[in-house]
């Protein structure tokens, strides 16, 4: 009978091994703590009646970005989808080009290409990162495309593939050396979708720093939030200067006249919520901190339970360990959703991952290579609840 | 020598007028006025820890919005641009159609229609309303365009033109019977951009109500401020259930799933944001009976200026108000400069109004009727220091 697994027995194990870490109280996915100076920022923005598009903490929350991640630049924007938007567009993504994207992440990650006209060209993930598999992306490369005139084109289609989106799995590092290789030998573009990963190093520096521009999220579900958010990381002075333009109507600098000298957008993130933002940034350390205690806890609670592991950071990186992640052995996969229901029945906050964007009517017949890590992580991968409070307030 | 005037008499003469009204304080052009249960809301959104995509202010905000404007649905958006690009997209503009747009608008007014890949058809203002000239947009269709299967296609350029967007400039109300006259004649989808004019009705009915959908601007300068906002008005339900839709992500409701139906966009108004409107729209009333009076101050403050005047709400209408308007005679347009400069010189906050569209470089080659009231409102209009408080404050 080896191999064969109890459904109700396995969900029962995972719903006793969470439980054996956070408690026994409802819990939800991921739920962002107030506990430092959020409520004194929000009173001086209100005070100072500068609550929306300047205030000095917009100024300050970019300052503190650039200085916590150690990018030269960062550009606050009203949330990660803008922030990629505007990243894309600046890398020269436009209507007619290719861009490649993971197949395994939210749908926002397409959706900036989308709206610039561009068509998402579907990626592979490597079972050790979760994130862009640059091996098996080179070979696909190598069999679809080729340089011409300095320009990837994707030789099917026709269509010029302008840049390469890596994203950072629920906060887990990619394989960011090996993606900078491809990008730089099929002469790509790298934008790096870090709206999972603040918080998050390779070898010691930040993700989002690596491509030539780096997106962040403040989403309310994220490591930190600012209610709805996000920035564009850039080393580049050029990029940063025409991100901001463009991210606040590309106005024309004039002590009156409104003259807007490019299609820019109304993207600025409010000073009020990156009022929230600069108080969330203080506790960012201890957020990190409490997140990877976490996952020792799980680590540790589902050690006895079979056919299934705790996703551990790769090699070399430190995770922020956004969201926590169980596999499920392949033989235990027809298990998924009998799990996701038996622990959201009971109040744990679990969820799958996001369905690969191919399986997806809008994003079902872009150009893909093979996805078989992609398909197999989709039908065993089960988010747990990871909040950050589910071990500072145990340690309180 | 009559006719003949002196720019710096003419400044001082203004400048006196304003301060008469304001005070010798420095004042900017509009500021917001946050005396209500502001803070007691952010405070409840940050213990409640909902201060994003999800939480009962957003609904709260929905309702109050609805009910204020007597529209049936009100969905809250990231802000006015937002809210109208959702809203065309809905009218079934896409690319390759032309949407039809004062030239004298915001920028963003013409922004939202590019980004669905429409082009901008300029239109022509009136100079008693400051809004769309619906009889000379009828005679230019007349010329320019024909049905076609039902559309109204542009026989110049062979495209359809699809939407008539009046925009109700700096609060007072447009035209909006002879606009509804000419969407229904040439088949056109009408929505309102009533970003500036919450608060204005025509005949007591609200201004966004009147179109198929109409949307609101609460960014920080607007009559209320969300920090960034923004919402979608309708009485269709259809339209108010997909326009929800499409502005959170469009994803399929399930327990756990994330899958999305559509190319939806990341554009809920955070709860954060929603809770600060909740408080605002409560002082709404007082915000537009203050505005109100401060036109009658203004009016008896320039009433022996000569060559300039106050603009006052159309007959039938109640404006908000937002921005009150001075008017220089067109004997006095080579003033306008001067004068501005000479304002802002003595900390008094005034600005022209936005360059027209055909004079910004993205919008110079787009479709346009003559615009001869456009161009002349343009050299001769001058925004006075609009907020509230200056009138609040000085009641106290």
């Amino acid at each position: 009978m080896s191999g064969v697994v109890t459904e109700s027995v396995l969900a029962r194990q995972i719903i006793q091994a969470i439980r054996s870490v956070v408690g026994s109280d409802p819990v939800v996915l991921h739920e962002p703590r107030f506990a430092g100076n959020e409520w004194a920022y929000l009173k001086e923005c209100l005070d100072s009646t500068y609550v929306s598009s300047v205030g000095r903490f917009v100024d300050r929350f970019e300052a503190d970005l650039a200085s916590y991640t150690g990018a030269r630049y960062a550009v606050a924007v009203v949330n990660g989808t803008a922030a990629l938007q505007v990243a894309l567009r600046l890398a020269g993504v436009q209507p007619g080009t290719e861009v490649l994207i993971p197949a395994l992440t939210f749908v926002a990650t397409a959706a900036a290409a989308v709206y610039l006209g561009a068509t998402p060209h579907l990626v592979d993930c490597e079972a050790g990162t979760l994130g862009v598999d640059a091996y098996a992306l080179r070979d696909h490369l190598r069999r679809i495309a080729e340089i011409r005139d300095g320009q990837c084109v994707n030789r099917v289609t026709g269509r010029v593939i302008k840049a390469l989106v890596p994203v950072h799995t629920f906060g887990h590092p990619a394989d960011i050396e090996g993606a900078l290789a491809v990008a730089r030998d099929f002469r790509l573009v790298l934008v790096e979708d870090a709206a999972e990963s603040l918080g998050s190093t390779v070898y010691g520096r930040h993700t989002g720093t690596f491509g030539v521009m780096g997106i962040l999220s403040f989403n309310g579900n994220k490591t930190v939030t600012t209610g709805g958010g996000g920035a564009i990381l850039t080393n580049d002075a050029t990029l940063a200067k025409r991100a901001k333009h463009l991210t606040t109507t590309a106005r024309v600098p004039h002590r009156w006249a409104f003259t807007h000298d490019d299609i820019g957008y109304n993207y600025r993130m409010p000073n009020i919520n990156a009022a929230l933002g600069c108080a969330q940034l203080e506790q960012l350390p201890q957020f990190v901190d409490a997140k990877r205690q976490l996952f020792e806890r799980y680590l540790t609670a589902f050690a006895g339970v079979p056919h299934v592991c705790v996703f551990r950071e790769p090699v070399g990186c430190r995770s922020n360990y956004w969201l926590q992640a169980l596999l499920l052995d392949e033989a235990a996969a027809n298990e998924r959703d009998g799990v996701l229901a038996a622990t959201n029945d009971v109040a744990l906050g679990t969820r799958p991952t996001w369905t690969l964007l191919h399986h997806m009517v809008p994003y079902q017949d872009c150009p893909k290579m093979e996805l078989p890590v992609a398909e197999s992580l989709e039908k065993r991968l089960i988010n747990l609840p990871s909040s950050p409070h589910l071990v500072m307030a145990a340690s309180r």
